[in-house]
């Protein structure tokens, strides 16, 4: 396959990370990378060792693997912590304050192939927005979310036919979950002609506890069957320190609304209702408090019922899961897009026509 | 995705199998089936009841599911089981009589969009020879097969211009193993920027014994350090037997020539010699004497060596673990295909750019 060029929207934890493992694959090359405060950019591939260690400490709350520092200071309602003078990004010697950073990518959206939207702790209707600039300002080319929500995968559906007029292919959800753990759903339901059940169970240990990891703390909050996306939003960081601590730091999920059941019913493996989510988060140890498992039920073409497993070892720590997979299926979005498919794909509909 | 019109080289239990798994799945029409007696051919799709039910019991020694019967007769090289008048597919109202079943294929390819050849008990280059067939006959589409030697792949690739040349998307290895397992071992790899051991482990009871699965005892048999494929082809049923009695109905091997390393190095997963196959062979039993896992061992992008596993439920038989995944990369290949990308391709090359 030909070199992709790809953009970071974004760089918290999760663009960060992704900057960094794709140095680890063949034919990624990154080209752009910016936050609320400013763009880089270079076509030729961005100087990715530059940018993380002029940034660090400059970030988005969004998983940070980097540590906190006493230095580190949260400001504003996405808490970037920042050190030095230039506010995130623009830390980097290759980048440039601006007004409008996803105008700057879109305007340079023709050497694009790839756009990674690595912002997971906005408002839900945001990367549905994000993508209207992306197909209003002309954009042609992959876009692709690591997000977990049902409803977001609803609203960017509602969008399909300004994709397909624009020839946009959308990927979303393709990070560690639900992305990594429905392609593997997909995978181990081979062995049936039926599936009747998908059981994702995810154990999460932050090493560095919630000053570190806002977004995605805040983000599961909102799965506790008493609060929701806006009242999870709402909360202060110390009625979120209270309920960590109401927990024990060890926050247990069942029947998530995660994206991963209606991602496998639009690839044909099960029914939506078939599919359970749930979890446990412990934010104040960086064991994982369960091993996270993926169990696929169902009957085979001889009538056997069987249930098939796969399983990530408890020292693969969640941002491992992310980045792999999300650069994975970049790549087959980049595949499908250069063969003219364009539209919403959920990661399981890039698995091989399982 | 469009409809996909299929053809399946070879009736015996694979084919069978795969005829009968498409009707689980959508968009699959199988329009064609042969073996050497004959030819079934429909455009608008075969009545896959009909061909099973007509042909039960006259069907090669490939694996079958059906059981074999008191009236059930050996015969030829290929072991050919046969009651009733008519010999292999011809038993069928469907099909014909032909001199060159093949040939019939090849003459209505513009309509096939796939060729599965389940024909895995033949000399290892029959495969690479009935490549050249298609390639000669001017077909141009996606053809896949479910072997397993390292080999094979090489005489393939040998051809990989052949294929560019004639617009043939040849899919290799997408049975249970190499295809299911390396695909596993694709996606399990994804936590990790260096994957360090790939441990492909299989389990299979035979549930009807030497008798119904006299290719797949034969091609395994092969495998063992005393033997090679030549001289594994050459034993007598009663030599074969008296190997499985020596080993007490249960043969294992360890350090198997199969395909898995050269296919996940093609892939971009690992280097080949990382890779190690083996398993347990039990002739006499219908449990599977060991689980079959797969373990991908690799260092994650924060410096964590880890181990993921896929499991297969010990109640999926082998049979029922080669079909689904087939036929999910037959869509893969003709995906591709129609996408213009052509040559020779492993199951991990159809995961989505891992």
């Amino acid at each position: 396959m030909d070199e992709i060029t790809f953009a970071v929207l974004g760089t918290g934890g999760i663009g960060r990370r992704t900057l960094e493992v794709s140095q680890h694959k063949d034919a990624l090359t990154p080209v752009a990378a910016c936050d609320r405060h400013g763009t880089a950019i270079d076509a030729d591939g961005l100087d990715v060792d530059e940018l993380l260690a002029a940034t660090e400490g400059n970030i988005d709350s969004e998983v940070a693997t980097d540590g906190g520092t006493g230095a580190a200071a949260a400001e504003g309602e996405g808490g970037i912590k920042q050190h030095g003078e230039d506010r995130g990004v623009v830390a980097s010697a290759q980048a440039r304050p601006s007004e409008d950073p996803i105008q700057d990518i879109i305007d340079h959206g023709d050497r694009i192939d790839a756009v990674l939207l690595a912002l997971p702790n906005y408002e839900h209707d945001f990367i549905p927005r994000v993508a209207d600039r992306f197909v209003e300002g002309g954009y042609s080319g992959v876009m692709i979310d690591v997000l977990k929500r049902s409803r977001v995968i609803d609203m960017l559906d509602d969008r399909s036919e300004a994709f397909e007029e624009q020839g946009i292919t959308f990927v979303c959800g393709a990070g560690a979950t639900p992305g990594f753990l429905t392609g593997a759903a997909a995978l181990a339901a081979q062995s049936f002609v039926e599936v009747t059940d998908v059981d994702i169970h995810w154990g999460v240990g932050l090493k560095s506890g919630y000053e570190d990891n806002r977004g995605t703390v805040r983000e599961d909050i909102a799965h506790l069957p008493e609060y929701d996306i806006e009242t999870a939003r709402d909360l202060t960081d110390e009625e979120i320190e209270a309920i960590i601590d109401a927990h024990d730091g060890v926050i247990e999920f069942e029947d998530m609304e995660h994206a991963d059941d209606v991602l496998l019913e639009r690839a044909g493996i099960c029914d939506a209702d078939d599919v359970s989510v749930g979890g446990v988060l412990d934010v104040e140890s960086d064991e994982k408090p369960t091993t996270t498992t993926v169990s696929v039920m169902g009957t085979t073409f001889d009538g056997e019922t069987a249930t098939n497993t796969f399983q990530l070892d408890d020292a693969t720590s969640m941002e491992a899961n992310v980045n792999g997979p999300a650069l994975g299926y970049l790549k087959a979005g980049v595949r499908r897009n250069r063969a003219g498919e364009y539209g919403v794909f959920g990661p399981a509909e890039l698995m091989p026509g399982f």
